[in-house]
């Protein structure tokens, strides 16, 4: 059973392995509310993992230690036990499904785990895990169902209650909900009256649909960006631990999850990945309810792949109005070009692409299309220019 | 003159305003070197400038507070005195160039100033601002070359000392030297084994120019992506203090740069602006000696415009060959583009965008081009994927 002891323990044990995170004032994130970041994106191998695998793997026996550990996982939980595994000086085999990003197979060997690459999905990686347990006699180490683990992650709400006297409400990450379960439990035990929320992509609201339920629900289909947290089901622990002491779950979409990590990034310099972000579109976008002044939203890792990031960035630039695609139709006659580029000069619209083309069907044969994607400062902006343009003569399609 | 007391007293007084920093044990920028980053792009307003420019205002007389205080910046400077005179509730004016970006703009306002926008470029905004000083009785805080500024900045070398005990170098940006004169002299005055590097983008050497040539040289041009530390020339105070106390010089590109502002990203979740990536630049590009084992790279701050920003992960995914532009000429009958997909599709390679056009003279009139961006794993995939196309007879051009 879990208990505020071992959670001591593991803060104990940790104190080598774990950075103890900064928790940084976020004022700009909700006006009026009293914002904190606790920044386990900066922990050691970019997320919290890294506590519930070490604190796991330093507690098996020396027998257990000398044949190994195995896990399964394409991301945060393979990291974490990789390292954690270097670190107590034993074997660790990660399986890992074929198709993963090769910048998280990277970083797992990084850290000296071996990577058993299967060919096919997430569930067929996990089920050559279990081979390899039974045939090789690795202990598998479970990325969030396990008590040891749990409490491994537990310790960042010990740390939360030092780190801040006054704190109203503490918002987490859900995915398989180890995260949840070890900090709920935590803080619930030491100060019953802080509320603690945990957040689910809507295209994942796996716990949100067990507790709604009170049994477990396995989810058919799973999608959302945020890849930390796309969970089928919870665990029986934290099933059970989150029903008992989670206040609320709350479901964030990916639109609000993408502009969460774009905040993060302008006003706090900070990167998190999507299942990172997720406590903090919760806060943005008024899912917390709003008696709360002091709220800590927990950031629980920065892997993000950069093609990814490079998209959230694009589209958040779209959504602010800082860059626009201008489709503008024109005569095909020498100088045309050049009247729009004198016009979008000297509004400051930086041009970063051309592209150009006859007309389609419906204007005139003579017709062509130029588009162009520009950098703008604000809608604003774009208004200015879309009117420049029409007062000109140029008909924007 | 600037003594060991002022900075002491400048930590003391700044207590209130400035958050201690994180010192991050970052040890995958160099195999073989313990790195740290000191943190100061995670500072109240994003970077370092906020300590000078507190420290300098609380030291002003009653009456010079009651005037008000004015300052020229397109950049951290502005927000540094903004937040620093509403904390000292004093009002503040800033001059920008008008054509400084919206963000910066619309950050430095947040924190309560005066925001005056002056036609033209830097230069002309800090002649406003000295004809306001004239005219309206403000102080001017100067952004670097500054007693008072210089042993704010001097704090965080206190910090680094406090918070490791084994530092055999520290690397900090230099543009007009007020952040590495306080550090310097506060380090070497207190354990003076210490090495403390200065660095400097290519296009932007003043200081180094002029320590070069023992007296102030201004330069004509500058040119960097790391424009918070693009500064014509140095200060007497700053240029004497750096000739007395920074140990070397040393130069980056902006190539270098861009590459550590996406290394920071990827293996530290850490969002710097240009300035605030050199550190890390001149360590991971060999320009620090190589006999330092445990080295502090200051990294000055995080304001970069996302535009910027976007720019660098482009081009950061295209050099590491997670992206690719292929150009394939093929005929102009049905099909091909169809035997194209299904070749990349086997490969993994994602499409993100293609453009479809008429082959240029030379080649057959039936021919034409089509270029896609892809999405690949690494240099070895971008091979794989320009063979097997090869092989099925496609022409790449």
């Amino acid at each position: 059973m879990l208990t505020l002891d071992k959670i001591y323990h593991a803060r104990y044990v940790l104190r080598d392995a774990a950075r103890v995170t900064d928790l940084l004032f976020a004022p700009k994130i909700k006006p009026g509310t009293n914002v904190y970041l606790k920044t386990e994106n900066l922990q050691n191998t970019g997320s919290f993992k890294l506590r519930g695998a070490y604190y796991k793997i330093s507690q098996l026996s020396e027998e257990e230690k000398a044949h190994g550990v195995i896990a399964c996982s394409a991301g945060n939980h393979a990291q974490g036990v990789a390292l954690a595994a270097a670190k107590n000086g034993i074997p660790a085999v990660i399986c890992l499904p074929e198709g993963a990003p090769i910048s998280k197979v990277e970083a797992t060997k990084s850290y000296g785990a071996e990577v058993c690459l299967v060919p096919g999905v997430y569930d067929d990686a996990y089920a050559k895990a279990l081979q390899l347990r039974d045939e090789k006699g690795y202990t598998f180490i479970h990325p969030f169902d396990d008590e040891l683990v749990i409490a491994g992650q537990g310790t960042i709400g010990l740390e939360i209650l030092d780190q801040i006297e006054e704190v109203d409400a503490i918002v987490v990450p859900i995915g398989g909900g180890g995260l949840a379960s070890g900090i709920a439990f935590a803080v619930k035990s030491l100060k019953p009256d802080i509320k603690v929320y945990g957040v689910q992509a809507e295209g994942a609201a796996s716990m949100a649909a067990s507790l709604r339920e009170d049994e477990i629900v396995c989810l058919e289909k799973v999608s959302t960006i945020a890849d930390g947290i796309k969970v089928k089901e919870p665990g029986d622990n934290t099933f059970a631990l989150c029903r008992d002491y989670v206040d609320e779950i709350l479901t964030v979409s990916d639109d609000e999850v993408a502009t969460a990590i774009l905040t993060l990034i302008e006003q706090h310099k900070l990167i998190t990945e999507g299942a990172g972000a997720v406590s903090v579109a919760a806060v943005m976008f008024d899912k917390v309810p709003k008696e709360h002044k002091n709220i800590v939203c927990l950031l629980s890792g920065g892997n993000i792949d950069v093609t990814i990031l490079s998209k959230v960035i694009e589209r958040g630039l779209l959504k602010s109005g800082r860059t626009d695609l201008l489709a503008i139709q024109l005569e095909d006659r020498p100088g045309q070009l050049q009247k729009v580029s004198s016009i979008l000069a000297k509004l400051n619209a930086n041009v970063t692409s051309v592209y150009y083309e006859k007309a389609s069907e419906g204007s005139n044969i003579t017709d062509c299309v130029i588009r162009l994607n520009i950098e703008t400062k604000n809608f604003e902006h774009i208004a200015q220019v879309h009117k420049t343009l029409a007062d000109h003569g140029f008909k924007l399609v």
